[in-house]
């Protein structure tokens, strides 16, 4: 049972406006939506995630690093540069700095941008070792005085007895921290840090102290984003007593500057090794605030940004103020479950809406992918964009919760096409930069699927034109060779068999897009495309596999071995699998139903031997069941496979089996990289009951539901409702389900359904129900059925 | 006589908007200004200037490089990077390539962005050395197929038989390259060089082909400037064949750009070390066209300002058009005089109009010192700021003939002001940089003067406040020491004398701008200030001298040194006279007339050695008349001295002398930097026979007429005419001077007597008038007077 109470006075009391389509909810605990949110879930091992404080989709996403990483060359999966891909590793027992933009789950590694530390004595200008913290201004910290909440962060720095708090709205961080009695009281900012920081990332950085409490200044750095520019503004409470801003390079030449004393409260400095403390004297107990406001565009927005999100200098005000952001995005899922479960789904949903983030200015400017200053009028331009994992479930859960939002991400997506001097849609872009990690050109399903299911708040004919150019990018990882040989060959193009199925259903999407557009001619090339999986077949393995120009396949067959055969990510045994759109005619394929199932059944018990594992990417054996691999994205359709063969019962098994393994409240809870939000998006999914495992269908496929109840509160107003009844450790079956008190027979709900309201009731039981929606006609939409 | 035609015709012939204020001026060989002007003065040896074209004040000054200096760290008089301040030099016998920006006659060095060459045969990437260019890009040309006129620059580059033609609006330049036949034509675009390109000067670059006739992209050094971005839209007239855009770093990380083939037309690449090619086949005598903008903010930015500017792609249309604008500027002095003296003259009108320049694009928009982007709504904001140099005549000369521009000067040193973390005036700025070159604070006078003579179409109350926080700076350069002790302490900043000396004079320019608001506490304050010249008097030797802090002063005196002694670029001989506002004072204080008549008469007379001229800077022997420098700034209106002790009949002599000896219409016409147009303007003043000693006073100093008559035609219609009827090479006395009809026997004109139009009559002859203006009476302002 959930009391929902209106929310409007609690809106008014922290001067928001009121958004009348999301409403927090208290449950029967007295609990909101982020009681439940554990922001330490995956900040251990593989998850990648940063514990620090952030509004929904912010920009500024403040959080402590660690760990700094200058020297890590090294892009081994082991390698220190893949372990701080967020900057904070949970096991570490100290704190460099607290930076201002971060990543959620990737496994590559940039930002940290503006990284700001407090101490006291020595002034340090380097972070100093995790061995001896005491040689640099880094400190010691622990986990106990340590907390955190959506839009909060805590930490007691031991070394200096400071107590740091931590808050943040969309473009603005606001730091609090109580000093000791001290003179030698210290604010360092270090604007030679990054993330993956190898040298020479710094490619300039500049700083200007406006007046006793404003700074302001820029920086560029050159990594996975090549040239990333972002200001910022810097307001503190309290004047500065004194400063140094230090350029530590060796200039050959430094021009007319040196007639001044630059080391003593000058007020300005650029260079590529800049650095400022700040001095104070403090009393034990004083608190001093700072305000850090970033912009892609320039200082006098960044200043802009500040002033209109923060205009006083009320932390708790301000905290209280994102935490009911938080609540009201969160609260358009409302569940009940067991307290650990809704931690791990209201921690996923927290996840889910960490990015894209808005990457525009309050005024509406934002620098583009052509490096030009742009308005974006009728959206709110983002950024961030992980597309090879994210089209999977992420952006589909948009589709359902976050409808605005998707119009705004497709808009975004529209202006990077036209300031990209390549005519394409972002592969990965962050920061008004693509870095073209991946494969694939999986902003096309994205907009197919907001598309097909009726989001058209943006230039649809412009959609297209965009989704045909990427889809004819022949300078791009082997389109032209797939265009003429119906298949990337493996002797042109590294994971060639990966990018052939990618790219064939990618190109499903299109043709389903033009098709619904009366775009005839289009739809017909684009569909004979997305047959293009089928050139890849190799009846003899019985894979989908690496082939060479002269048409045979590539010689040497090692079904357990992943870049060496042709994909990247996942083996023969799972990236064979990934024909999402058209499961049917790849059982066809393959002989059957039967030999699907015989596939699957092995998939999930058999052995991987540790060399195996090794020659694998971004995979670990805690991500892994059998061959099975939940831990990276490839596979992540696979479990509801057998729905298509008339065994839901036991992708209901599996399901189950993953949520229990795979996620955890805990630290270490992630199984792999988050990579922004696509492993969370398949958790929400899958404890609800359905999955969409191919975007673009308009379908998702009926698992196993996890959660007793599920109210999706939707922006037209409608709720729909999944009930698990009966659900246990056991009843973990699907014996029946009423539809809106019609039964169903089928294993998929169609968007239309969910969108309408309702409720979708499963009866759950301890043994399968073999034959609920094992019948033909019960089987979701395949290209070829 | 000269013939008046009006110019409307041509005007509209020509597309232009019609600016009645300004006729071009038919003489009777039928010349116009522009005829007399000749672009090669200067560039030999110390004049530091280029030869190239560019529009009256352009931001685009295109022109020839023959040399490129990316190894000299020196900074001697004889270092590469100084001889190659402007570029060129014209006694090369190579060109590199040309290149967009440029100073005119600067002591210091920078610019030199964006460098285009045309070459035929294989690719490189190199410019290869003078003695073998045949190993780079750069090629052999003559000066008998080389020519150059205002707005215009042609040359045949010998190696390639390639002739080039330059023409250039305000902010875009237009080459015209004719190819001979070849199936390897190329365009190289060199964004790695710099005027004095010292290792790591280039801090990024980017590149992007738009399409196969667009390029843009955008570069940031770091030199005198230190944080210099400078944005390019680059059009070609026809289509480029194929193209590499190269990034010859070896990278510590490269990204996933990787992926592609970055080397053949892949459209897009940014680093530290970024070239181009751009490949054609070419016939015989196909012409290629480059149209290439500039912008301080935008690649956006450059493409409008391009596309404003010259929309087509006719080359004679933008080149006669710039040529009517340099005429109709240049007949804002219409002269008589023999044809090389006509040569000097307009030749100097040139050069004084080449800076500062407009640094603002057509929508209005710059960036700023604080590097935000800024619209100048009410003015044309400008940079190139040689205000150590340029108060002295060239300010004044526009007090006259650049009214309106004066008043966009101001302005854009008041949004300087603003824009400064200091917030003071500029020092020496450019390209939205402070370089903080050279000593004083003497945008106050460029301000006072204009001020006090009328022009106020600018904040006139933050016009005093900004100049007051510059004289009250106490970071820079010894100020707070100079407030403190009534001088600047040698023994605590260099150049000790001399900062004392023109910190006094700036200051009397704020107290008699003061005076003038009726602000009269701060008149007082400044006057008093304005003796402080008094301060560092030394009885002993007779000299305004370096002193300590404890009253001393210098130890080991020599009067013919220069930095030894606390001067800069002037020995005690020569800077011991810069009282400009205090001549009388002066005469007082050294003891009367007749030592300052004796005073003077040594100078021009004595023997300097060697020794001692090595010891000087900015100084050679051609620019020495005896101990006296003309060659540099400190001494420019020491010549009109005389006039303040009864004998103008020397200074008249000395006038003719200096005209005769220090300008010529040769490449190594001028005897030292032209710095950005002072030591023209001092030749435009001295040759009409008067001069701006003390700017602030409103008097011009009577020299002696070196033409026959110069008509100034005003921005209010009047016209100003000076006659020096007799003037021959032995008639250089002024025997009488009428003016508007009643003898003037004072040796001064006051401004508001030209603004009024008029005409001043000299009668001229061989022998010195001693009676004429030498009366007490008859002497121009002193403070003390």
């Amino acid at each position: 049972m959930l009391k929902l109470i209106p929310i409007f006075s609690i809106l008014v009391m922290l001067g928001c406006s009121p958004d009348a389509g999301h409403k927090i909810f208290v449950d029967e605990q007295g609990s909101t939506p982020v009681d439940y949110v554990n922001p330490f879930i995956g900040t251990e091992d593989m998850g990648h995630m940063f514990p620090g404080a952030t509004a929904p989709f912010g920009l500024v996403q403040l959080s402590p690093e660690t760990e700094l990483e200058p020297y890590s060359y090294g892009r081994g999966y082991n390698s220190d540069a893949y372990r701080y891909c967020s900057g904070y590793q949970y096991n570490d027992n100290t704190i460099v700095g607290f930076a201002h933009t971060h990543f959620n789950g990737t496994g590559h590694a940039d930002l940290g941008d503006f990284l700001i530390m407090p101490t006291v004595g020595a002034v340090h200008l380097d972070a100093g070792s995790a061995e001896s913290p005491e040689n640099g201004y880094r400190s010691r910290f622990s986990h106990d005085s340590e907390s955190a909440s959506p839009g909060f962060y805590a930490v007691l720095l031991d070394d200096y007895n400071i107590d740091v708090k931590l808050t943040a709205t969309e473009r603005t961080g606001m730091h609090s921290y109580i000093f000791p009695e001290s003179d030698q009281a210290h604010i360092i900012l270090d604007l030679t840090t990054s993330i993956y920081n190898y040298p020479g990332k710094l490619v300039w950085a500049s700083i200007r102290v406006e007046n006793d409490t404003l700074i302001t200044g820029y920086r560029q750095t050159r990594g996975w984003a090549r040239s990333h520019r972002l200001y910022f503004a810097m307001a503190l409470s309290r004047p500065i007593d004194s400063y140094s801003l230090h350029d530590l390079e060796q200039l050959p030449y430094s021009g007319f500057y040196r007639k001044f004393d630059q080391q003593h409260n000058f007020p300005e400095r650029a260079g590529r090794q800049i650095k400022a403390n700040f001095d104070f004297q403090t009393k034990a107990g004083d608190e001093i605030l700072i305000k850090f406001a970033l912009s892609s565009v320039s200082t006098a927005n960044a200043l802009e940004n500040m002033r209109e999100e923060i205009p006083g200098w009320d932390f708790d005000k301000v905290h209280q103020s994102v935490r009911g952001k938080w609540n009201r995005e969160l609260s358009r899922i409302i569940i009940d479950a067991d307290k650990e479960r809704k931690i791990n789904f209201y921690t996923a949903l927290y996840h889910s809406f960490l990015s894209p983030v808005i990457y525009t200015d309050v005024n509406g400017e934002y620098r583009g992918l052509d490096e030009n200053v742009h308005q974006s009028k009728a959206f709110s331009n983002h950024s961030i964009f992980s597309l090879w994992d994210t089209y999977r479930a992420l952006h589909p859960l948009f589709t359902i919760i976050q409808q605005d939002r998707t119009n705004d991400l497709i808009s975004s997506m529209l202006a990077h096409y036209d300031q990209s001097v390549h005519r394409v849609l972002p592969v990965w872009s962050h920061h008004g930069c693509e870095n073209w990690c991946m494969i694939g050109y999986h902003a096309v399903p994205v907009i197919a699927d907001a598309y097909l299911k009726g989001l058209r708040n943006y230039d649809v004919d412009k959609a297209l034109d965009a989704m045909l150019a990427s889809a004819n990018f022949k300078l791009y990882d082997g389109i032209e060779d797939y265009l003429n040989y119906g298949y990337v060959p493996a002797d042109r193009q590294s994971s060639s068999a990966s990018k052939t199925l990618e790219y064939a259903y990618d190109d499903w999407t299109i043709a389903r897009m033009a098709a619904s557009m009366g775009r005839d001619s289009i739809a017909d090339t684009f569909m004979k495309r997305a047959g293009y999986y089928k050139n890849i077949y190799d009846e003899d393995t019985g894979f989908l596999r690496a082939r060479m120009t002269d048409g045979s396949f590539t010689p040497d067959f090692d079904p357990m071995d992943t870049h060496g055969q042709g994909y990247i990510e996942g083996n023969a045994w799972n990236y064979s699998l990934y024909v999402p759109h058209d499961i049917k005619g790849f059982i066809d394929l393959i002989g059957g139903r039967e030999n699907l199932i015989q596939w699957l059944d092995s998939l999930f018990i058999m052995d991987v031997s540790d060399e195996a594992l090794a020659g694998s990417e971004d995979v670990t054996r805690e991500g892994m069941i059998g061959n099975y691999v939940h831990g990276n994205e490839p596979s992540h359709h696979v479990p509801y496979m057998y729905c298509y063969a008339g065994q839901p019962w036991k992708t209901q098994k599996r399901i189950h089996q993953i949520v229990n393994s795979m996620y955890s409240a805990a630290p270490d809870g992630l199984c792999g990289n988050d990579d922004c939000g696509q492993m969370s998006a398949w958790y929400i999914f899958s404890t609800m009951g359905f999955y969409p495992v191919a975007p673009g269908t308009n379908q998702y496929v009926i698992g196993s539901p996890c959660i007793n109840k599920a109210e999706l509160h939707l922006e037209n107003g409608k709720v729909f409702t999944m009930i698990a009844e009966g659900l246990s450790g056991e009843n973990i079956y699907i014996q029946s389900a009423i539809l809106n008190g019609s039964v169903l027979q089928r294993c998929y709900l169609e968007h239309k359904e969910i969108m309408a309201g309702g409720l979708i009731h499963f009866k759950m039981g301890n043994t399968p129900n073999k034959e609920w929606a094992s019948a033909d006609i019960s089987v979701p939409y395949s290209m070829t059925q």
